[in-house]
């Protein structure tokens, strides 16, 4: 919820661990480390091991403590004339946000630096939203791990099972369609590994939402967004339609209204306002964008001017559309064409996109 | 062929027809109509028709003739002042280079005009190696359709059947993955219908070219080839290979020789000598890029000066990195991993790309 606030490239900007203060200001935004990252059968094996204390893996809130503790301990930052054979390996597990604050710590450290993900980038999630409408290149919000950090050895796979008394993490090769190409296992022995995998969307268990919501995590989403939103306009501009057909075609569903869903409801209003009049003059009428949030406010994390503000702005015609926000509008269900909310209504939606438990 | 000699844009460029003079000219850049497009059950249709008189649907070369010849005999470019139901109805099938030439003949024109095809843009093929490399993003050689031609209406569909004693053309709305997302057929009612659905890549039956090369003849193409392009250089990144499995996963194959495959090459060199030392270090060495072209030279269409120019340039060393042409060399089979050159010898590849036949 807190990627509305970081400032652009906060997450691999160089941050130097001097002082408590500036520590304390680093665990602050450590709050956003768990935000993108990929879950899988690595996520299983991971629960299994939690517990244990004989290596450093930590999640989240806990990654850049560790490692501050394990740099301190081990003096990997100030040993810079240690011999080769000396060099501690350290594997990192991800490239967001944790990774990258991770790695910058490490950019003068003298140890050797592995980096194990299934996405050779690091993503600037908070301009997701703008990705998804076209504000921007998807490849403009994204930096190559190997640019980012040239000291460190990236490897485009996934950890798959770790070995705590043997240190060792067991990768594969992320599954690609090339031509010839094939899983790759491999083995990654460590003297310390930091885990920054990231959580997953939580969908809460809502019915429907897994098989017929967009999501806005990955770079991907943004680019499904885009391309479906482009179908809808290009759908409801075939001949022959009804007013109802072309406004349910036209319809943009947004739950969740942190800023996530009230970010993309910015850029969607911005995308109604400025490009629809010009290249579908005829479509303008019939857009509908309702955001749906299951409290009573939008923004919850932030304090009450601010919600305000936001939903008067969204509220507001000034644009020429009005962004329709439903409060305390619980979604019940989702289906290939409605959503069923808690007040016992049910809305038709051309596009529905999750932007909720974040 | 031609693509490799027109400018940029000059595809949607407004052009006027008023001499014979421009006329020529016109013409003469027409051999690039049936660059792109797309092919499928239409084409069956089509060839059903294409001896049929009474309507004017004309491929490639013919289009502009034809359209040429209606306007001036139907006045519909001086005629701005007729009553609006006295507009005729011009129908124009595809969206690349042809449709976009005649939509610039018919801007001032005094008809409803209608496109149909399943892109909604004007793809500007001569830049798709770049494209594919990185150097230029997708959306940079890409013109909407609508944001070309306001005047004109689009429809984002294929067309299945044509009518012509009804006069009219049978349509559908292409697959789309959306939500809620249907196929829909419609009528559309013409006076004038002007085909410029363009031409497929001819893979000249070679068996295994189909499944297992990549083309570049669509912007999907360009970006699939840049994707495959990320991972072979991930595979080959990963840690337990040997150096004969590392040059394997980076042999690039380039099949024809013409302006396609010859730019291709250009772009992939630079790619090799600019970006791969950045980001792949210990990669350079392994990489290899090979041209495969059927007859004895280069750029076949061109005079003997360019195409030894372009032989000496490919073949030289400068940048780090020698294109390794082979001429008269026929390509008898692809298979997943390997491809059968006519002299019996044979080629492991990573990524192969079918340039011939355009």
């Amino acid at each position: 919820a807190a990627q509305g606030r970081a400032g652009p490239r906060s997450g691999c900007a160089a941050m130097k661990l001097q002082g408590n203060e500036e520590r304390g200001a680093l665990e602050e935004r450590n709050s956003i480390v768990d935000q993108p990252g990929r879950a899988g059968r690595f996520r299983d094996t991971l629960s299994n091991f939690e517990a244990d204390a004989d290596w450093l893996g930590f999640i989240g809130n806990r990654v850049l403590d560790a490692v501050d503790d394990s740099l301190h301990r081990e003096s990997y930052l100030d040993d810079d004339n240690a011999p080769s054979a000396a060099k501690k390996r350290v594997v990192v597990l991800g490239s967001g946000w944790g990774a990258n604050a991770v790695l910058s710590q490490l950019k003068n450290a003298n140890c050797d630096v592995q980096v194990v993900s299934p996405r050779n980038y690091f993503l600037f999630t908070p301009m997701l939203a703008g990705a998804a409408l076209g504000t921007l290149e998807p490849r403009s919000i994204i930096e190559p791990i190997r640019e980012a950090h040239p000291k460190a050895q990236y490897f485009e796979a996934e950890a798959t099972a770790i070995d705590p008394e043997a240190k060792t993490v067991t990768c594969e090769s992320v599954v690609c369609e090339g031509v010839a190409c094939e899983i790759q296992s491999f083995e990654l022995p460590y003297d310390q590994l930091i885990v920054t995998v990231g959580a997953s969307t939580n969908t809460f268990g809502v019915k429907g939402v897994k098989e017929h919501c967009l999501f806005l995590k990955q770079l991907s989403d943004a680019v499904k967004f885009r391309e479906q939103l482009g179908y809808a306009f290009e759908q409801a501009s075939l001949p022959g339609l009804s007013d109802a057909e072309r406004t349910e075609r036209l319809t943009f569903v947004i739950i969740g209204a942190g800023p996530t869903g009230v970010e993309l409801c910015g850029e969607l209003r911005d995308f109604v306002a400025q490009d629809v009049p010009r290249l579908y003059s005829d479509l303008v009428g019939f857009v509908r964008v309702v955001l749906l949030e299951a409290s009573d406010k939008v923004l919850m994390a932030f304090d009450g001017d601010l919600q305000e503000a936001a939903l008067d702005k969204l509220r507001s015609n000034a644009q020429g559309i009005a962004i329709d926000v439903r409060l305390s509008a619980g979604v019940q269900e989702v289906t290939e064409s409605t959503i069923s909310l808690s007040d016992g209504s049910t809305i038709k939606y051309a596009l529905a996109l999750w932007a909720a438990g974040i």
